[in-house]
């Protein structure tokens, strides 16, 4: 290889967004790929743009909006599902079709019941179909490290033959030991005629903690692309970890002499909004990015770190952009420094949103002392997410105890009309959430509840995220309030606004792969 | 080697401890090491008996009641150090002292500030004293991947030479690749005297992401046995996570010839025990243990999931003890049924705490209409965490929504005294932590506050971790019941019972190390 130019590609929004439960909608997809954008990500894989409407709307806007990053979409192997791929990205600066079909036997004999050759042609048919369309193709072996060495050979070749310029080898179910993930690369490197005019992609799943290093055995052996997530999302136990994979290359350097163009700084941020658009909590001994990843518990390390930094640590936080949460804005901040914060904390907003979060902050500034920058991402985010809402909470009152029953007496606006019910119910959330349903009649199943704290001290907002299920639709959606209650309330309502949206978009057909 | 077999060394509650809030209890390190002890762990690290009476005392206490485990203690190189250890580890059938001492040059010079030959004689010194006293000595060379390879040779022939059992080689700071990691092992193995006398053993930790790779990689290479702890937990990012390791080297038995002795069924209680001790999350997509290791959403993964599971899932959930929440008890199960499920679960209550465990079943059981496992463990575990308390919640009272001001009348019993007061707060939770401040007057800081629902449903248990922070004491606690506010107010209420068992057991120094 002559670049030792490993290109980052960020498949969050579509190998992450099949983890159970972790659904994006639209704006939210708009909102990373951005973020990604900036952040230095040389591919964004958005979506598979055929599994859903929702799906290929929300890669077709991605596609419109990134800058600089190749948008990619996910594709089978049948021209429908090529054409429409190609529908949603073709309006991209620069576009991808990433097309995939199973290698393995098990695969070959249990999910697409085809022998070999069935397969070979196949693969010739898919990739020459995408390059007809796009001058960028990658094609991937699903279950490539369960595939027996010489028919992968063979297919590699045949896509290669057939224009494809990525070769992505994945790791399907996760079972690669660094050496012999690193040997399949340095095979078909060395044995595929064409190998040195396409790049190699390592797509590498986390199912016995061994994603990154792979990932790295890879590159190490000529792979010259590594397809990560955001903390580690993705299918089961998930990817490899952009901003340990990131931060590995980084870091060591002077051992392995390969660079991606991330910028470090943008890492921390783009991991809490994966973890508030999804829900999923961040491990807090997280590598890179969880609150303790740059914790000295014990005397004797903070004894060493006082003394010289370098003891005990590799890296330092401000590289990851881990600053500590910085006290910003009171009471008394005024309009310039609202909107100089918020530039820095990365939005763009627009004349309406921008006052509608101003109110919001001054009236927060009023009951909470201090305003941190995370109280501020809260509050924004909690806007964009809930822009377009059918049902909004008027108002709630709650009486709860030990002494039961817990009672919830609720307000809510539905298509411009007030209506308001009690409801009794086991502990105040029951009660909150029978309300809401009394109000909002539907069939949808509690799928998680959970409370955060946003920052710290007792009068911190509280954060709350809830997920409803419906006849196999997903309804995530978080709420902050200084009150736990009326944050529940308000979370359960976004999650149902979420599915009434998902009910207008027409029936889901969720699949992907790889 | 002789032998295929790699020994697990626990350090969940020596280095794990060390995450900053993860302290834990006498009683819940007596819990956890009889747990780790059934499950087959070679050795358990269980503390730093010098760095304060408390966790010498809990030393102490697991060295009596573990049968089949090593039960090992961590030391410093002076003489005062390692009689500690060995007073705090004697009583065990089969006790270890762990020596450890810096060797990498920025750790002799800012660190330590001592010389090579400095070094070398305090080793000599420290693994003779401690092997004066115990046939089971192991020394760590801290920071030991960071240390010329000449001078680490020559330190750990020291160590051979004075009598050292076990050699153990830290990478301290995350840093090392697999391959680096590995020849350090290869090279101490083959060019060291003694060496072939002695087990070597990996410590690693994940700041790149890379430490069950490198774990394994130093097995390859002759080590046998390997550090690591439960959930990964430990400094920073954590040290290597002791199911994913476990696993690894089970999965892949067909290409790495090596064997454990754990019982890999029990992995995900162990999980769930130690996430429910420190009040740390496990992120869903967690290799082996996360919720969602074994979920597959997309269509395409669950039609070859329906087709034959090997498609995508190289072990079962029930091989981890990742069973499924079952439906086990309900309003009408007696004391017999109640009786085995504790059984099943893992806990032996005395007649007392029994009786206890059987009414709080009863009164949850006439509240809810499904009880599963996962809330009669959140019952029990609650019961034990919380059965010396000198604060008892005697009734709350709350009142709040949209229309503030939200207010908590609360009773509480201070030594046999009834006390009440009405709070005012922003939200609840603050009213009620409000009112606990006003009638337990405290220094403590509010360091987390976070709420999980236990089981699924809107009837479910509740639970609330709260850590509290007092002039660099911990104070966590959990506490679970079907009302949020009122689990609130018993978890910060516990947080204060805990802080004040702490300041009876006099000042901390807490100080450790690799």
């Amino acid at each position: 290889m002559t670049s030792q130019h490993v290109k980052i590609f960020d498949t969050t929004m579509r190998d992450g967004e099949q983890s159970p439960g972790a659904s994006m909608t639209l704006d939210e997809k708009l909102e990373l790929a951005q973020w990604m954008d900036a952040m230095g990500v040389d591919v964004i894989e958005a979506g598979f743009p055929i599994s859903s409407n929702g799906d290929f709307e929300a890669v077709r806007a991605v596609a419109g909006v990134v800058k600089e990053s190749v948008v990619c979409g996910l594709s089978r192997a049948g021209a429908k599902d090529i054409d429409r791929c190609w529908e949603a990205i073709k309006g991209a600066a620069r576009p991808r079709i990433h097309s995939f079909l199973s290698t393995s036997p098990i695969h070959r004999k249990h999910k697409l019941q085809m022998h070999e050759d069935q397969v070979i042609d196949a693969i010739q048919f898919s990739v020459t179909h995408a390059r007809n369309l796009c001058g960028d193709v990658e094609w991937s072996a699903e279950d490539a490290t369960r595939t027996e060495r010489d028919f992968l050979r063979r297919a590699v070749e045949t896509a290669i033959k057939a224009g494809a310029t990525t070769i992505n080898i994945p790791d399907t179910v996760g079972y690669s030991f660094p050496q012999e993930y690193g040997a399949i690369f340095a095979d078909l490197i060395e044995n595929v005629p064409g190998a040195d005019k396409v790049v190699f992609s390592a797509h590498c799943h986390n199912d016995l903690g061994l994603a990154v290093a792979n990932s790295i055995a890879a590159v190490m052996a000529g792979a010259r692309q590594i397809e990560c997530a955001i903390n580690g999302m993705g299918e089961r136990a998930g990817n490899a970890a952009l901003e340990e994979v990131a931060m590995a290359l980084k870091v060591r350097g002077d051992a392995l002499p390969f660079t991606t163009q991330i910028d470090s700084t943008r890492l921390m941020r783009a991991s809490q909004m994966v973890s508030r658009i999804t829900g999923f909590p961040v491990q807090y001994n997280k590598a890179i990015v969880g609150k303790n990843a740059f914790s000295h518990e014990s005397g004797i390390h903070q004894d060493g770190m006082l003394k010289n930094a370098q003891t005990y640590e590799i890296m330092a936080p401000e590289d990851v952009g881990q600053g500590g949460t910085s006290l910003v804005l009171g009471k008394l901040s005024g309009r310039a420094a609202f909107k100089d914060k918020l530039r820095d904390l990365g939005y763009e907003l627009g004349a309406n949103e921008f006052q509608d979060a101003f109110s919001r902050f001054k009236e927060l500034a009023d009951r909470k002392r201090h305003v941190y920058d995370d109280d501020i991402i809260a509050l924004v985010d909690d806007q964009i997410a809930h822009s377009h809402d059918a049902y909004q909470i008027k108002r709630l009152r709650v009486v709860a105890g030990t002494d039961g029953p817990q009672t919830a007496e609720l307000d809510i606006e539905i298509d411009g009309e007030t209506k308001w019910t009690t409801a009794r119910g086991n502990g105040p959330v029951d009660a909150i959430f029978g309300a809401i349903r009394a109000l909002i009649p539907h069939e949808a199943k509690l799928d998680l509840y959970q409370v955060h704290a946003v920052t710290e001290g007792t009068d911190a907002q509280a954060e709350v995220s809830v997920r409803l299920i419906e006849n196999g639709r997903v309804g995530v959606a978080r709420a902050a309030d200084a009150d736990t209650l009326v944050a529940s309330a308000k979370a359960y309502v976004a999650a149902l606004n979420r599915l009434a949206a998902k009910r207008q978009r027409g029936p889901d057909a969720q699949e992907s792969a790889a």
